[in-house]
């Protein structure tokens, strides 16, 4: 065991606080990380605040964690001192199923373990990225390319992946139109990748405020949604929309947007349910689907791939004692577009 | 134009009378046709009744047509006098979108014809199988392969395509588990097709009234979905899932059955919105999806699979002076299992 500075929530409305946690023994396949950089993502907020039910307090979040191998356990043999390393949303899983099997661990079928508030096998719960150190199996343990900044880099591995494992499922590439709505953390990012990809990429956004940005990352156009034309003008016009809000929407204004056989993929958790016009899907054979981020192969893929086309998120670097500024400032949709933790202020 | 008997809906509280309508001249590219049968679709009830929408009386109905032919035009080359053939859902399309180049007439960018309460080029609304005799361009005209029976091959032009296409569309076969929610005239074709499609089949209905019959189609497994325990035994189960229930359902319940990548496909039209917990899709990777019947090419492909695997609706033959009658029954799910009128009887 070894003792690790972090920042942890207290209860569901109180402010996160320095502490310490234990983490535990490197043990034959575990990798130790010292964390250089952690990401703040929504779901670290709506977990703390008890938003998805209730939750075991302290709890140290943050999902999106990169930094250095500083130790590794006897049988290793993926990563070593020193690599540049990262890990995302999950940090294990049954490792025997059949998603197991094929490398989609976000899908496992017994249920995998959340890089935090996860119940380890251990009987811990698990504590996340806004600490020091972790200790990782080796197997949930992804590289980072050279190339890519680690100061900007840890977005990638939630908000990277959410949208890059859904743009490669369904395709979106040269031919095909993609719309992305909201333009925050995940959508930012994914107008970058569906880009990449070659697809020709929309914007939907309740403003305009952040079009200027949107055409610069990628976006080939860029539509209000607060203006009720945008639903008229672009009525049947994508093969693929991802919807990255988790606030509620009319989702059946997004479905008329989609051309024939086209998909409305959700990965921004609502907290509604989802109520559509059966008649809008059947019509032109459309359908809504569901995403969460990606197995491990897929979330290394996007990273190399990243590397590649020089995809990095936009970020704002804060020090740990500024994570409760940043929480509130997540929430009034006041940052472009992801806040990171310089993990050595942590110290 | 030729006058022809048919048994036309009068208002939306009436019930159907006897008539007479006229049929206009089989133009160089039509194809008149002497119907033999038509069968009645629960949909032919819900137009003449207002449910969809106010329609223009008279309106005769029936979109699963099959007869002879008894004439072509000019420049017909796909039919000839005397073969026997079928006419569904759609008579007509704009032949020149996308969705028409690729034989997906149904899904016709420009709205294509329907067979009855369809607003036609000249002006008039469309007028359908419950007559003698119908006037159609010859690429809507299907062939019907002469091992199957006339007096029962009609309900594959709107039933069996319906289930067909989706099957085929969501890869239904070998190693995939396929769920037939409700046992009627669309579910009990789909039974059939999925099992001649290679599927393991699963019938859902919400009693075992039909169990017995339902594994005599060809279904693996009979559940009631007035059992809870269907709900809990069969989570995460099934790689696809057609609804073909248009009475409200609790859809999130369905949903629960599908596997991680499964597919839950609405074809029954439900007249209230559909609602589903967001987190069960992204949970999963799972999808809702809607679907119509098909297109030319692939409703000729039905037919011909059909014929080829022997597969035929069970229908129950009566004449035009027991329509009123028919349709009280299909409200009340009395029929095993799709209503057929002898159209000699509108003589």
């Amino acid at each position: 065991m070894r003792t690790v500075n972090a920042y942890a929530a207290v209860s569901a409305t109180e402010p996160l606080v320095p502490t310490t946690i234990e983490r535990r023994d490197v043990g034959p396949h575990d990798v130790l990380i010292a964390i250089d950089y952690a990401g703040i993502c929504h779901s670290d907020i709506h977990t703390v605040r008890g938003d998805w039910g209730p939750i075991t307090y302290p709890q140290v979040v943050g999902h999106e964690i990169v930094g250095h191998v500083a130790e590794v356990g006897a049988a290793v043999t993926k990563h070593r001192v020193g690599d540049r390393v990262g890990v995302g949303c999950e940090s294990g899983s049954c490792g025997e199923c059949e998603q197991c099997r094929k490398g989609q661990e976000v899908y496992c079928l017994n249920g995998n373990l959340q890089t935090y508030n996860g119940a380890d096998v251990d009987g811990t719960i698990t504590q996340g990225g806004y600490s020091q150190a972790i200790v990782v199996n080796e197997d949930f343990v992804l590289k980072i390319p050279g190339s890519l900044d680690l100061a900007r880099v840890a977005p990638l591995l939630c908000a990277g992946i959410t949208l890059y494992s859904p743009l490669r499922h369904w395709n979106a590439g040269p031919g095909k139109k993609v719309a992305i709505v909201g333009m925050g953390g995940l959508g930012h990012v994914g107008v970058k990748i569906a880009h990449a990809l070659g697809a020709e990429v929309t914007v939907l956004s309740r403003t305009l405020s952040k079009q200027e940005d949107g055409l610069k990352l990628g976006a080939d156009h860029y539509y209000a949604t607060s203006d009720p034309a945008t639903f008229e003008k672009l009525a049947g016009t994508f093969d693929l929309i991802i919807n990255t809000v988790s606030a509620r929407l009319d989702i059946s204004e997004y479905v008329n947007l989609l051309a024939v056989d086209g998909t409305l993929v959700v990965v921004g958790a609502p907290t509604e349910p989802i109520s559509v016009d059966g008649m809008s899907l059947i019509a032109f054979r459309r359908s809504i689907a569901g995403s969460a981020n990606g197995g491990i192969p897929e979330t290394q893929e996007m990273l190399d791939f990243c590397a590649e086309h020089g995809i990095l998120p936009e970020t704002e670097l804060i020090g740990a004692s500024q994570i409760n500024d940043a929480y509130e400032r997540v929430l009034s949709s006041d940052v472009r577009y992801r806040f990171v933790i310089d993990a050595k202020t942590f110290a």
